[in-house]
């Protein structure tokens, strides 16, 4: 069997930590034996143990490449959507890949499953019967469903056909985010949770596609994904599908999606710089600022904040964060990369139209930032830590802290750091944004090699 | 008559907004028909409304002077104390003072009081009336008492001689503190709050100068300042007083010292960036980082937050937050001075011992830092905006946006903006303190006649 784990949007419900480039499932607030690791690095764990990651992909976007290879390392396959376009094209291009770029069998079973479920470790063995009962009953697709805890109205339902004689689920209907009237008679009639788990044969989805005139080799898909249809994959399959089973599955699942719930599992009350006074029973406090942060006498409150926001929540409001946040856009103030990272440090826009962003860079050793120019904006770099190679316009200089690169509109120019290195920039500019940035692609070798040739 | 306010020292129950350069008289909260004032600023337009600011002193410390006058303006008279002494000191010097450099006459009235009282006018209505009854009682003090509105168990008492025929009143005992079923009983024998306001003739003070063997010409007192004894002047003189006599204030008076009583003047909920949700009744915000700040389901909580730490507190245990932060030192994160202001962005020391501080300074127009060097720090400016004039080992450039002061180690060097001007400046060396600093004492035309001669 292959699994394809699918790697999602960002979602606001755990702002201020999670933002375009950091979704909830990257934030590190579990703990694992005293170390904190995010939600991937806990279901990558997890795999591992069950012996199933070496037949895991992941889908995910371009955002997210840089993230998920600094959290679970560089060897780990990554399917990278072209672009947002809900699960149905995201499976499918996962799907060809495996076909046509792993040449799996069309008779091998695939199963698809987020990437960010709170459960124990018997959920991926249930992972594993289901290829069993997909042979077994036949069906299109199997499901693995979750025990129900309690009516909630939140959840999807799988309800089963009653009086079945197998050792498996035949699934009758679904029903999405009932009352909770409803969802007590469902649970009273052996209704599942639906955990958003998916089994199927590549060939079935494979000959979906041809059914549907879109192309079954991964190349093609890619190249016509920007023109799919957006389209979530219970939609597009689930809906339409003759068969389906499901297995149920009896352990912990819980959907860390928002601060109450995520902080139930946080193992610490406090994650960063602060004190939490003795009488702020159940607050939690997670910061990511330099700044401390006091807590006096403030119960069942969660406390959260990074350069892109402070939030201040009682526990069961904080669902509501996503309501109040509709509207609000703003640069993400710190990022991981491939390379290293970046923390804004100040950003100011003037009445002229002048704009000043300064950032402090980390730069891992052994790593470079891409051989790149702007147009919009000078840069001027003053080496605060480590050491490295600085090349502009094709000329090669040794830094180290002290020295100032003065980076004019329109110079070509990158670094290598050859020990962790740390720099200020500052940019200035009428339009500061991420996409003044034309990329010269050459690796570091190609441009050293450019340059004292 | 003469008034001299006292200026007191820091306190952290206002913190994260008040700090050591910025004490909370300095806090812009009050509401003042739509704009915002400080208790300071408050205090001072009173005084003006009443005609008394023509006669009044502030005795402050070094550290607040750029601040006062930011507030008050260059032309408000100060007694700078050279080092803080508590208020028997401040006052001896206040008075040689007016003495010495005022000429003022010794059979005169002075008026010592905080410079942070939250009073209606009325309350600077009596202190005039002080001098009346201090001429006709023949005291050697006269206080103003306020009528107390409940038992409080924080303040001072000033307990009345009982059956007195005057319209003033004999001052029996005083009562530091008492027990709630003390004060009820307290104030059922007419005793009234202190609230720090002393009234005595000039003479009374020299006198006790004199017969202490301590200088009465303000220069002799300043140079021996830092020998002199922290005593505070209830101690020095008003324990030692043979006739008291007060009178009373009926008005409003509030001590602003701690959030919850600030909060309730405020006069609006919100200040600076974030959103607070309609549930969170009776939750003020007042936040002076650039980082917008949400606010969810918290009722009857206070959120501050400053370059220098977060608070969130409930209202009722704000007052904790001095007892928390006992030993919670850390440098000043924005600082406003006479030639403008700095904001600390960044700073880091790493293992190897070394220091990295990046700021973004202002200067205003027209206004230039002092001469200075340092010898253990390098420092880069980088002008972000406006125009100004540079100078360096007495050489004198013109800079604007996007120039690049490199400033080495013992450089002598100064600046003047021409117009607003901004520059983000990074700071690197084994120990960044305020104090590595060597002042070159030239005026800006001292400096120019000296680079160009």
């Amino acid at each position: 069997m292959k699994l394809i784990l699918l790697s999602g949007g960002s979602g606001k419900r755990l702002w201020p930590l999670s933002n375009d480039s950091r979704s909830k499932q990257f934030l590190k607030v579990l703990d694992n034996n005293g170390v904190l690791e995010s939600m991937v690095q806990r279901v990558w764990g997890q795999l591992k143990e069950v012996q199933l990651n070496d037949n895991t992909v992941i889908a995910t976007s371009k955002s997210q490449v840089d993230m998920i290879q600094n959290q679970l390392g560089s060897q780990v396959p990554l399917i990278i959507e072209p672009e947002r376009r809900d699960t149905f094209p995201a499976i499918a291009l996962a799907s060809t890949y495996l076909k046509s770029i792993k040449g799996t069998n069309l008779n091998e079973i695939v199963v698809v499953l987020p990437v960010d479920p709170y459960v124990d470790i018997t959920f991926f063995e249930r992972i594993k019967d289901l290829e069993v009962v997909l042979e077994k009953s036949e069906a299109d697709l199997a499901l693995l469903g979750v025990k129900p805890t309690f009516p909630s109205e939140k959840y999807g339902y799988i309800v089963p056909i009653q009086n079945n004689d197998n050792d498996y689920i035949r699934v009758n209907y679904f029903k999405e985010k009932p009352s909770e009237e409803e969802a007590r008679y469902l649970i009273s009639n052996n209704a599942l949770w639906n955990c958003g788990v998916f089994a199927f044969k590549l060939k079935y989805i494979i000959t979906l596609l041809e059914a549907k005139g879109l192309p079954i080799n991964y190349e093609e898909l890619e190249k016509q994904y920007k023109n799919l249809e957006k389209l979530s994959f219970d939609y597009a399959v689930v809906e339409k599908a003759q068969k389906i089973v499901a297995l149920s599955y009896n352990g912990d699942w819980k959907d860390l999606g928002t601060w109450n719930t995520l902080t139930e599992e946080m193992g610490t009350n406090q994650i960063g710089k602060g004190i939490i006074s003795e009488d702020s029973t159940n607050t939690h406090l997670v910061n990511e600022l330099d700044i401390p942060i006091t807590v006096l006498g403030i119960k069942d409150a969660v406390i959260a904040a990074s350069p892109d926001g402070i939030l201040v929540a009682d526990k069961l409001s904080s669902p509501k964060i996503k309501n109040i946040l509709k509207n609000f856009e703003q640069r993400p103030m710190y990022e991981e990369r491939r390379w290293g990272w970046y923390r804004v440090l100040d950003y100011t826009k003037y009445e002229d139209g002048n704009e000043v962003l300064t950032k402090r860079i980390g730069v891992k050793a052994g790593c470079n930032l891409s051989y790149q120019r702007h147009f919009l904006r000078t840069e001027v770099w003053i080496i605060i830590r480590g050491e490295g190679e600085f090349v502009i316009n094709d000329k090669i200089r040794i830094v180290k802290p002290g020295d100032i690169l003065a980076i004019p509109i329109g110079a070509k120019h990158s670094i290598k750091a050859n020990t962790n290195l740390e720099f200020i920039e500052v940019q200035t500019g009428p339009q500061l944004i991420e996409e003044d940035i034309e990329r010269i692609f050459m690796t570091w070798e190609e441009i050293i090699y450019h340059c004292t040739s």
